[in-house]
């Protein structure tokens, strides 16, 4: 999968050398590229934002260069144009399902105030990472890119597995325990050293739906129970 | 502010080296630490992770190494442990006005298939990015973080305010416009040039209204409609 960002930093993108996304840019499953939005000015001051018109506080990124560093991108990439911005859909793991399925896509990073409301006819896609105000589109772009490579075959290592996760199933993940068995006092549940299978799996999925309905009613309420999950609910005790 | 960073990849938040928040970082508004895990780790070979109890994919991370990161934060970190995780309140920008009244935090990344729950006594509150999958704590870290600290007083300069803008006053915002006033033959709108700043006011709260309406009913619903609202509402021909 190619990714093109068009971004007034590119060093902040150094974030992908690391970890998981940086071993599948290695092995070159992912490539990462980043346009300076700077690059693309016309200006002599290579400046890439303006004042308001009709006035107020910030600055707004101009027309000019952000659209010529778009037409500029997609002579090498083919992908959807995507902005990080406040107005768009939320961000969830539907729609990073969906994204992970294209082979090229470009996110483009505001800056100040927004930008001039032409840039948006170059715009296919705006996406919000929340509703709360971030200092650029860059600290948007990285959990966003980071969430749709993640669901790209191979980055993950089989100790990443994806299948028993959060939201994955509309639920929250059951807890987890690892060595020691005794923790300064604290044991891990019996069941969990019992190796019943079935128990395991119920007792799991039991956890998930009491977690997500203290936690998450919205997510809870938008559950089928299935005829099992009604009778592991009353066997322990709901 | 200081904040502190229980991470396995502190090269990860040498994205806050630029832009706004580095530039807060070297006028010491703000201060920036990042403790490694592994470090804390008193396994023989570094390792900070194990199987799960009870089977499954996946590695989870160990009480051990994280609870005595925890504790070695917190001799010079007097703040609240905050977990970034799927099961937490979902963040946004109330919960950021709350934490940047704080003057120290504590953020702990996870990683793999989460933490033993053994853990979560050392934990003050959970915050969830949003309803999706990372590659690690740190994804949602880096925006967290960049918001709270966007609204600690003298980070943001006076081109960058946070008055009129998306959520602070429960709207989405109006379009913005900069120069040129022609841009391949798509101009700014009258109003914007007229210099009556009692239009422009009205004509951008109409444009908000109308903007969150359409993109974003869950906002539009909670908010309450000022008599002048529906004047401007009724005005403008809605």
């Amino acid at each position: 999968m190619k990714i093109s960002i068009l971004t007034l930093f590119p060093e902040m993108f150094d974030v992908f050398n690391h970890s998981i996304i940086g071993r599948a840019k290695d092995s070159n499953l992912v490539q990462i590229e980043c346009l300076n939005i700077r690059d693309y000015t016309l200006s002599k001051h290579k400046k890439v934002d303006d004042y308001p018109y009709g006035g107020g506080a910030g600055m707004v990124m101009a027309p000019q260069p952000v659209i010529d560093s778009i037409k500029a991108c997609k002579e090498n990439n083919k992908g959807k144009v995507i902005f990080l911005g406040p107005r768009g859909k939320t961000f969830n793991h539907e729609m990073g399902l969906e994204l992970a399925k294209e082979e090229e896509l470009i996110f483009l990073c505001g800056h100040y105030e927004g930008l001039d409301e032409r840039i948006y006819d170059y715009i296919d896609l705006e996406i919000s990472l929340g509703d709360f105000i971030l200092t650029g589109g860059e600290m948007a772009a990285i959990p966003v890119i980071d969430s749709i490579l993640r669901l790209r075959k191979g980055v993950l290592g089989k100790e990443e597995s994806f299948m028993d996760e959060s939201f994955s199933n509309g639920l929250l993940e059951y807890p987890q325990y690892t060595r020691p068995f005794d923790f300064e006092g604290k044991k891990v549940p019996d069941v969990l050293i019992s190796g019943h299978h079935e128990n395991i799996r119920k007792w799991r999925r039991y956890e998930s739906l009491k977690l997500t309905k203290k936690r998450r009613p919205d997510l809870y309420k938008n559950i089928e129970l299935s005829k099992e999950d009604k009778k592991i609910l009353k066997k322990f005790g709901e």
